[in-house]
């Protein structure tokens, strides 16, 4: 079959790659339609191995480099292993990528993805930037009537943004700030809204994010670097600051401006995982009883699942986001190369290993 | 009357001091049996003014220094204000020393603590180091039968350490690791206990104090100069990490460590005012999703009640906390330079300006 492999920094070749072994015990053997190029895999592109063993195999899936991104995807059920249930042949699925042990003290609470185990398919093991994928069903989510792929293949980002949401404990009538208008950025604004916020003001410093964030119903947006954030942001909220922050700008300057967004008992929700230390003097923080709290994606089936139901009625508007759809021997020149070349215009870029699929 | 007056750095004098004016509207004098020494009194006697208004009145009180400090304190009513209800001459009281506008958007709120114009009667008006006080009766609690007014003096600081396993969401079964065996941390290693924690951990770098918290019950004691703090909890955690951690440590050292403990999902409570930055690699903390929660002291009304509650029926054990108790006389001398010479020894010195309190 078809498929990007990731060999190296800026090293992703489109080749010929074996097919997938039959399916096993309770996997599906997946025809991939669409596939997302997640941040992540930019990284993988740019700065890698992060995530991808190299020297030794990964030890839940025996698996090593040269490898196979794509984490974000939708496709149809071609083959089932044995003692599948509730999956049959024809079947439209997207899995949460998740591998967990089963066996650790997190498993065993059924909090998988705290699994101390943890590997992702697509990053671990191969993954959906490829004509064909085995997935266990475990991950797999059937899609909801009436809801089209592309959009479907937003339920991985769109569920960090539900589960940012939860850990802030976003409530009715609440005001929030995001800061960064990205993909997740913009997913958090809708699903605040969606969580009952009244107001959801969005800081970017890109012009044409910041056009998406106000078609999409932001309260109002501001350029972080045309004006003070934390002025503007309270001058908004009566001197106060907002109930929630949800980081998704990413770098050591927008983590430090999140605390100082938040009014007093405010939750403050970090979502990116930025690798350097950050200065934080904690003694407004501790004055104002604010809480900074870690948000590890999206990989709780409930997030997930709230994904993809909200995805396929609507109350999530994928469509703005999706700026590309591109053939699987494009990703390297017109997806990841583009991504970096024109990041602003870029939200989120489509593969499909299917040249049907492109029209 | 006699009081302990602060004028300055390292300038309070006991002296004569003018009577409080006749208790106004739903005030009450309050003849002070004992008063104790807070780590704030300490800090603004060494580095003050810190609270302390000197150039301009305090907008809510209209007072500045010279001023009687003391906020942590016991005593009789002796004169009741008009329109005083459930208070009458020789009730036994300690208040919250809260002073809130009443007309801002937090006191609306009912979340008096984070009145925009929060005042503390102790430092920003006259306190409990002085024969009588005034105080509003909204800040005055009753003592229940049988607990004595020395122990019911640390409802102050046990209030602080009742609201941060509140925050910390302390649960049934909880590990949990107190940084810092001072006052404020012993007072936290009970509580966790009394939320329900299983096993409470401290480290403190002082054997007379580690000493007293082995006493108090904790699970284990560390010295983290002896050992690594980290790899200590990690190997009493199947190296998973606690669930909570209580930092009342209170410099950049203990606060970076404090999230290095949790396990995932951990809840990470920070009860003290430092005021530089210290920086921190979120990472990790994204990854495991701890959250880190800011505790603003006491003053909630439900936290300082149930501070009076569990003090009088002696689930909390103050006792111990208490190793000084001298008269206004020597506040400095025995009180304030005997804390800054020998820090390890003391927890709470109480102070009485009652000769016959002193036996």
């Amino acid at each position: 079959m078809k498929a990007a492999v990731w060999y190296g920094r800026r090293d992703i070749r489109v080749e010929e790659f074996p097919d997938p072994p039959p399916p096993g015990e309770n996997e599906v053997k997946i025809k991939v339609s669409w596939c997302g190029i997640c941040g992540t895999d930019l990284e993988e592109y740019l700065y890698g191995p992060l995530y991808i063993p190299v020297d030794e195999p990964n030890p839940l899936t025996g698996r090593k480099a040269p490898m196979i991104l794509g984490h974000e995807f939708v496709g149809t059920v071609v083959k089932v292993g044995p003692g599948v249930t509730g999956f049959k042949v024809g079947d439209v699925v997207t899995p949460d990528t998740l591998i967990h042990c089963g066996e650790c003290y997190w498993c065993k609470r059924h909090q998988v993805h705290h699994c101390e185990n943890l590997a992702i398919l697509g990053l671990m093991t191969d993954g959906g930037f490829a004509e064909y994928v085995n997935a266990p069903t475990y991950m797999c989510f059937h899609l909801p009537a009436g809801v089209s792929p592309e959009v479907a293949v937003l339920a991985e980002p769109a569920s960090v943004a539900v589960r940012a949401n939860r850990l802030a404990r976003t409530s009715f009538g609440d005001s929030v700030a995001v800061i960064g208008a990205g993909t997740i950025g913009l997913l958090c604004l809708q699903t605040a809204f969606l969580s009952g916020a009244s107001r959801v003001y969005v800081l970017e410093v890109d012009s044409s994010r910041r056009e998406v964030a106000s078609q999409m119903g932001a309260t109002k947006v501001f350029d972080p670097l045309a004006v003070d954030p934390v002025e503007a942001i309270k001058e908004h909220t009566g001197g106060r600051g907002v109930d929630v922050v949800l980081e998704a700008g990413g770098n050591a300057k927008t983590i430090a401006m999140a605390p100082k967004l938040a009014c007093k008992r405010g939750r403050v929700v970090l979502l990116t995982l930025h690798n350097e230390p950050v200065p934080i003097n904690f003694f407004p923080l501790v004055c104002d009883e604010i809480e900074l709290i870690g948000s590890f994606s999206h990989i709780y089936d409930e997030d997930f699942a709230a994904a993809v139901t909200l995805l396929g009625d609507g109350r999530i508007n994928a469509e703005p986001l999706i700026t590309g759809r591109i053939g699987l021997d494009d990703i390297v020149e017109k997806g990841l190369e583009e991504l970096i070349a024109n990041k602003a215009e870029n939200l989120k870029i489509l593969v499909s290993p299917e040249d049907a699929n492109l029209g």
